[in-house]
């Protein structure tokens, strides 16, 4: 039976994640057994709703956006209508608002009220209300995905639920914000300052303007923190996380480390410790012989630490937006496949 | 729904897998809703069974082999019977016999004519006769994992499932046998000739008596093999792949790839050429920049090539027995949870 998914959001990683299942979707349903039927698309203007499945392959001549869908609904003959959220899997790829939430939050509130599946792609919602919205999906019944939001093509989620099943992990370690590691990256091979080094980043489109998120350390907390509360079964929120960011790097102590064959890496790290999780984001100086020491650039890994199966480590993966979208597809296939 | 599990084989492979069911069992109930119960384990002199599960407190303060379970019978009035193969899934941990593949053969055979699922540890059975256990499992309709089979505790399978699911792999690449990357390593490390470099192995354990699977590249033939038929859905007989070991490498070459700023690894490569998959073991030179130039010593590691997630690559995990268990552990879990 086909699966029925909507989407919020209508950016850049849900255009991907359209494209997706227009060059996909077959192959799917033919190695999967289900086909992925997008019934709905809910942009700030309104919703595009089509029972039998939106026809993608001409959604896909427009631009990106409410502007979009709604010169393609007048097209069409179609129009946005208020949402209306049904369906088997809801995915989640508004903006990303860590403040509150929003509008994320009041989607997978009402999906998971409509007993549909959640694959959350923004971490907006998540980071804000990560034990109401689990313990909403719990008492639902509704399952819970959210790869796209903690490090994209990197599989991080993955690993600890299927191929570290049944397994003790003793403490996570990664490199989740590409920004933030291009820029020490830099400083180390360029010899640049911090401040350098971001601009260089700026200037090739790899660091925002306003990337403080990224340089604080804000970003990699809130991935580390979602891996946390999925993989360790923890309840914690942001405020219960130590941040410090990359800002007071000196290429003095790149300098240091390296003569000590060491690198300065902005890890995020959750560790078990007598029974209670601890989680600290922060510049450390790893090892030549540590598994991230060959982490660089605007690459991302992580490693997990397991009583059974020693240290695994998964690095690479996509960081642009079809990346993103795959994630999201690789999680609906996982909510469903047999 | 507890799960009746048999295990055929009582090495130590075998006993890490009862010690872990015995350690984890609990856990695995609570955190996945359905127990592991170990209700046969078949050995050389006939089976132990027990419908109500085999009391494996005990059990495990016997040794190994056959040689245990029989006096383990005497000690507790049961008796070593004819096999049974029935129950939910058969974990295949005889030795690995590449030429015939038996007595894992006979025994997964059975054991899909019983409508049981199979968790092989062993390669043999899988390698000798991929293609018919594979269209026996399907006829049937019960289900094959090999994690064990596959380099153990490093992920591979469960990566192309599912981290890559629903992407398209174009090429996987693997240091996919620990003893001769030992030894490569060492040539480069000590300044050692081959044989030298493979003395040092066998004095540490790391290298059997007969190494000659693992540096004639057979073992990692054996195991591309699995996954290439695996994840690309091939067909394909050990016969089908172009095998070279390391035995001709030279102090030479490693010191002449050393001043390239590259190593020589034993690579396992499997590749899609215009809708051919094709399969290469051989040493290759590879450079700094590679993702798998850090994986030394007895490391194993493996880059999955895609088109929508780019390169995602893993190293490490645990090549101890428990390793292999844990891996063992994992397949099943997999199988059932929902």
């Amino acid at each position: 039976m086909d699966k029925k998914v909507i989407i919020t959001g209508y950016g850049v990683v849900a255009k991907e994640l359209c494209q997706f299942l227009f060059t996909h979707g077959e192959n799917i349903k033919r190695k999967y057994g289900f086909g992925l039927q997008l019934t709905g698309i809910i942009g700030s203007s309104g919703m595009l709703y089509k029972e039998e499945g939106i026809p993608l392959e001409r959604l896909l001549t427009y631009g990106l956006g409410s502007k979009a869908l709604n010169q393609f609904a007048i097209d069409t003959g179609m129009e946005l209508i208020e949402p209306i959220i049904s369906g088997d899997v809801l995915v989640e790829c508004t903006p990303t608002n860590i403040e509150h939430g929003e509008p994320g939050l009041s989607y997978i509130r009402e999906a998971i009220k409509a007993r549909m599946d959640v694959v959350a792609v923004s971490k907006g919602a998540l980071v804000h209300a990560f034990s109401e919205i689990n313990k909403a999906a719990m008492e639902k019944g509704v399952r819970l995905k959210f790869s796209g939001a903690t490090a994209a093509a990197l599989p991080t989620m993955d690993i600890g639920e299927y191929s570290l099943a049944g397994c003790t992990i003793t403490s996570i370690q990664g490199i989740l914000n590409g920004t933030s590691n291009y820029i020490l990256t830099s400083m180390e091979e360029y010899h640049l300052s911090f401040s350098e080094a971001l601009q260089l980043a700026q200037k090739k489109g790899i660091a925002e303007r306003d990337s403080s998120l990224d340089i604080k350390g804000f970003d990699s907390a809130c991935k580390i923190l979602l891996l946390t509360n999925g993989l360790f079964r923890a309840n914690l929120s942001i405020k219960d996380i130590s941040i410090e960011g990359i800002e007071q790097i000196t290429s003095g102590s790149i300098e240091e480390a390296r003569k000590r064959n060491a690198r300065i890496k902005l890890i995020a790290e959750a560790r078990r410790v007598h029974g209670q999780v601890q989680v600290v984001v922060q510049p450390c100086e790893i090892e030549q012989s540590h598994p991230l020491y060959t982490v660089n650039g605007t690459n991302k890994g992580i490693v997990f630490n397991t009583v059974e199966m020693g240290a695994v480590c998964v690095t690479g993966g996509a960081s642009h937006p079809r990346g993103a979208a795959a994630a999201a597809i690789k999680d609906i296939i996982n909510l469903y496949r047999i």
